[in-house]
């Protein structure tokens, strides 16, 4: 009898589940994340899920979570969870995490799908999945990278719908259209090869770059005072975290291969024709490039 | 007598020699300048040389210029030449406009400085002409690209300064001085080495990367739709002019094709390794690349 009544006056004053959400990862995406769930009032009560206790710490302190628990505890007391953790740990957690739902609504915001999803396929708990690719983000990582201004007038992909729940699918797309995001519907497939265009192969070739150019930075140092706009606009993405872009890359592997092999001729192009001092080919090619005005005015 | 007298008339009202400065080129650098010289009071009457009517129209109607004449006559009304033109131009124009000089200085704002110097060393008034490259500029071109504030805390490279009178050269120095530039002082053949490293192969890849794009475009024009920020800075460049950017690729050719297959070998690193699925490896090349954090903070 002392006990029930315990019980239910922690009840009382807990948070309500129906407010409450569990994020897994309190870096650059979850934590900006956490910031809108605040920001919009679609969350009262904010778990965070983190390993990394420095980074937990920081969480707390910044006011991204209002606590961290366990993963097993945080689904237990929420109604909505959002993996915002390296894709390989996605694909690593996600099915024993499904066998922790009810009611719940899982996403994640990862930057590959086919793998992810390919892994809780038939899973019973499948429904309570809905595989989220919000297309924002910057080159830095950790909590102090999360910002209050994001996602607004992005869009967010959102793929393989069908094989998630109505209302798990209604509630996620709600809660993009609060953070202003726009939602695009998208075979997992179709994803991660478009990705590989948009964004895996821009990450790619900024790596390479940087490393182009420090391979240089031994011999000289004086090289980066001249560094411009120019210059800081194809590395900054160089600056990107590895923990994040690595299993990107290994997951998205066959897709960003193809593209590579496409970029791979396309300078091949531009090396043919510099060699042979052909004027008009090499106008020819930066003309054909100039069409990206068309889609970035 | 009468011709005389309308002549002095003509000298009492036209500008001052000593604060008239011409412009050959009234396009994104030109333009910009042609700005910033009214806006720091430092030419109180701007002649610009335009060859595209349609520009020499646009420069005079945005206050770029106050008016336009031939070469010339331009140097002969002028203290201070400009030229803002695409390098190959700066080039072929250069021997017969020193030519007209007398005591002018004539200054570049060219981004490949070898050639031009090569082809001028010889000449009897190669003191009037400092050899400039203010290290600013967007991926827009033409008058409407000029901009207002340009040039603020970005360096200014000034190439074979021994080769300058010094009068030319302290009044090119004190020039970069009021745009708020700070001077480093280089051999051309360094200069065109680094410019290929931190800036020409960042134009040459971008250019790659957005045909590499288009060319998926041609299946699939919904891609672009996820394009985020992210692919937004590394392609950014690929709008930049053809007109600009063919000279300065087979002017600085030999430099380019150097960093370009440094590039080819970061590139096949990342592509050997993820062929291998090599994780450790992968993340050595990124932690390598994100060195370029200590240059770009």
């Amino acid at each position: 009898m002392k006990l029930k009544e315990k019980k239910i006056n922690k009840q009382m004053v807990s948070p309500n589940i129906a407010t409450t959400y569990t994020i897994v990862g309190t870096g650059l995406m979850g934590g900006s994340i956490a910031y809108a769930l605040q920001k919009y009032k679609i969350a009262t009560h904010i778990i965070g899920v983190e390993n990394n206790k420095k980074n937990a710490a920081k969480a707390l302190e910044l006011g991204i979570v209002h606590e961290i628990l366990p993963l097993k505890k945080a689904i237990e007391n929420s109604s909505m969870v959002i993996l915002a953790v390296p894709v390989h740990t996605i694909k690593s957690i996600l099915p024993t995490l499904l066998n922790y739902t009810t009611h719940h609504t899982v996403i994640d915001v990862g930057s590959t799908k086919t793998e992810i999803l390919h892994c809780i396929n038939n899973h019973s708990n499948r429904a309570n999945f809905v595989a989220t690719h919000p297309m924002w983000g910057t080159e830095y990582s950790g909590p102090e990278a999360a910002q209050k201004i994001a996602f607004k007038n992005k869009a967010v992909v959102i793929c393989n719908a069908n094989e998630s729940g109505k209302a798990q699918l209604a509630k996620t797309v709600a809660l993009y259209k609060k953070l202003g995001m726009h939602t695009i519907y998208m075979d997992a497939k179709a994803h991660d090869l478009h990705t590989a265009y948009i964004s895996h192969i821009s990450h790619l070739t900024s790596f390479a770059l940087a490393n182009t150019v420090l391979q240089k930075e031994k011999e000289n140092n004086t090289i980066f005072e001249l560094a411009s706009g120019g210059f800081e606009s194809t590395v900054r993405l160089a600056k990107s975290n590895a923990t994040m872009w690595v299993p990107i890359f290994l997951e998205n592997k066959k897709n960003i291969l193809d593209v590579l092999m496409e970029l791979e001729v396309q300078l091949a192009e531009f090396k043919k024709n510099l060699i042979q001092h052909n004027e008009q080919q090499l106008t020819a090619l930066i003309l054909q490039a100039n069409k990206i005005k068309k889609i970035l005015p």
